[in-house]
């Protein structure tokens, strides 16, 4: 069994690497997606078409051009990851956790335990919570190697 | 030509009500429809099966009563309006916008200028951004009478 | 805001009726659904087409003839409850409830604590589980009325 | 011509390795599947994001993690194969059968002939029931080969 | 419960017409469709669109036009009834057979049981198979009124 | 039967107007529904939220407020009726029909012999093509009559 | 470019041979895949699961053993070839090009010229005609080479 | 990441070869498919079936022959480039970004300012606008390497 996992959210912390790593650590046969988690190049993604003037466009058309990997990747996906950080509003996370309970993709949330209340829908769709990337590690090794 | 148009989102304005009367006045064929707004209510719509020791639990419990009546509501809904305040988190109300885009259903956002940023992919999926409940007004008109 | 609300499982117990009386003293917008519930009619449904000697095919023959009504009932529903009594194997009840869960349509089970355990996997998708019809009341009710 | 089946069911005799064995001794091109069979480790998956003192919702934290696996290998089979012992209720598998039908995807049944009346409905959307491993050997190897 | 039932195939028998009454007489709640069933009218249909010399283009064109109807018709209905009679080829009656399998929407075979073998695809998906009206009356009734 | 039919195209001329009036003539039971067709007030319609300096920018804005109304009225409709005049591009029109062919949704073209081989892709998907409203209206007259 | 080619209809004749020598000799990248064609393996099938006295439900178990291998190679093809002899009335052919028109699946159909009127609904939604197999091997080569 | 890119639209540029070799020379992992773009080819396809006078219909079986290829690469691509020059209709360009649209396929529209105006419902359901190839080749190298 292969496993195509999605990498959704917080680009501020090592939590992918870990993940990546403590996967490739148990020979796990899992390919990770990610939208671009780099701020600047995803920022000005829509610059290669001309700059604008104006922020609300300039956004508009960096995250257009950013959503033709996003919405590939997502829709190709097997399971999502979707990582709440402590800082920034993350609304596209919850907008991926969204997409991915409309699709009937099954996606595990994780994040500390002091956001739970305001992501109790978000996680009430999710078919786990996780609190370290160790323990998404576990659950995706328990997945592919309990058979 | 009718509308069925679900509210998403903030809870603690009246922007549900300036939408509805304004829309009223203009004697727009539109039927609005919201998830319990009552924070208490929502908060304990699991308790009914019985108490939670375990507040994630509680919250999950009440999270899937509601979606019981969230999901059935924007399935069924022609276009969505989802509103992000200047407070809370409201992953609900960005979950709820994924949700509308996996699925094809148009939607419009209703914030304030200052979080055009972090909104950059909710925004980028909408049929429009507002800023006032006038303005949606506005557009409902425009979309229903304007033949 | 009005429900279709199918009603799946065990026929040897008055939870139906109570279900709906207890939603129509409360003048719930809700049309109940049902398979034919006369165990004698839907075991003969097929007889209809001919006698069959063989059990097996009277029982397919039947089994398909309900189908016609079944499957159409559930397809149409908003939400379904799923009841597993004490008695009996039920399996079609399980089978009502996977069909729901493939249908991404949001279900209720109504069964007793000492079968939690081997209805895991279906109450796992389920938005709800009941120990009692009036609890199903209260939660139909809260969904159509407390916005 | 290749064939995904996933095996879906009791876990407590040999059915499944006998399957396995006699397809392999044909030389079909067949990938198995199934849940984790394992029957304590499948109880106890969701104890990896911590323990719960309350059994309904350990079983439902496990079943959950046990979904991620299940769920995407049904989608991804061309066939299953759901299989009935003469103990336990094994809801869970007609839960796997009614997904099934739902989707649309083939299923082989296999249980002995006297449940045949409680399996009515979950056998009528059946494309076939079997008695023995051996004639589900005997039916992929038709169907993959006697082209 | 309401039904809403298409008849396709055969033209030339009054299976349509006992298969009404009949349902009249017992006062059931569906809304009969029908391809247009005027052979002349069918057959020149495209006609409306301008004359062709060519028979194929001539076919083509008129059973485009139909597909209008029939097209809506059938994606709207319930179940659907299809009528082989003794005469003529009747492809079109398995092409709707075809088309409500791939649908998911049952349908009920009425024919002979001399055709069995050679309509033994379009009935294996079927839900049951008749052999004169009256039983459909039956099975509809049954359907319909055996709460 | 009732048919509910999009108007897709050319807004210079009165074909709408000529094929409303016809089936009325006749009493046909359809509702027509169209694209907001005062040039002015679609090319505008964005402006509501207010005025943009860029013109593509503002025809982004409007297209996106005016696809509100035709997504929904688009896949709310049995029947499209798509015109291609003799001036302009008419690309919206032409995206029309690919979204119905996409969506299943039979449409009929409307336009004169000279432009029959630029929109040959077009055509090819249509189930009628047609050079009047007056032939139009034979169709759909035909298609909700000639039972 | 590949293309996955299911060839269903006829088995008297060695059209299916024929088509498979042109395209290999013209080195195109088809695979191509069939239901079983040995009559006699076809008709037997359900016999694997123990025989049956009567005729029809001989016939059923065998159809919906073959089923699990044809409705799988005609969900994953990309073009059909549907092919109606002179002889037998081959209802299962039309059967399958209504499956493929609603699952949106091209197909070609082949036959003589003087079946091309009661063929006239199943040719009106095939993507051709053709009247040999050496003019289905242009049309696959085209396709498949005239990039 | 790879990437399947369908290229759609004007035929008369050397826009389709600058892309390929500009992916090329950064060693983009993209698979490019097209219509077949060899002009009196494509519209003479049809002609395989033999010789039509009328031009409507030799152009109905040409484009039908067509759309086989067209049809399966448009549903395989991951994205579509839709090129719109400054002469011709290129009516298929609009319909095939319908075509993607309604399929919920990200495209990117490639033309000159020149013609925003008539392109805006195309352009406003499209990821991005291009005026050049290069452009598209930075948006490609973009989405596939700066993870």
């Amino acid at each position: 069994m292969d496993l195509n996992v999605y990498l959704s959210g917080e680009i501020h912390t090592d939590w992918r690497q870990r993940l990546k790593e403590g996967c490739d650590a148990h020979n796990l046969s899992i390919v990770f997606t990610s939208a671009v988690t780099n701020h600047e190049a995803s920022d000005s993604a829509g610059d290669i078409l001309g700059k604008e003037d104006d922020n609300f466009w300039r956004d508009h058309k960096s995250a257009k051009v950013n959503a033709i990997r996003t919405k590939t990747l997502i829709e190709n996906c097997d399971v999502a990851v979707v990582r709440f950080g402590n800082k920034y509003k993350q609304w596209n996370a919850a907008f991926d956790a969204g997409y991915c309970a409309a699709m009937g993709t099954p996606y595990i949330t994780l994040h500390d335990e002091d956001i739970v209340h305001p992501l109790k829908e978000v996680d009430s769709s999710a078919m786990a919570w996780a609190t370290t990337p160790e323990q998404v590690i576990e659950i995706l090794k328990y997945v592919l190697t309990k058979a």
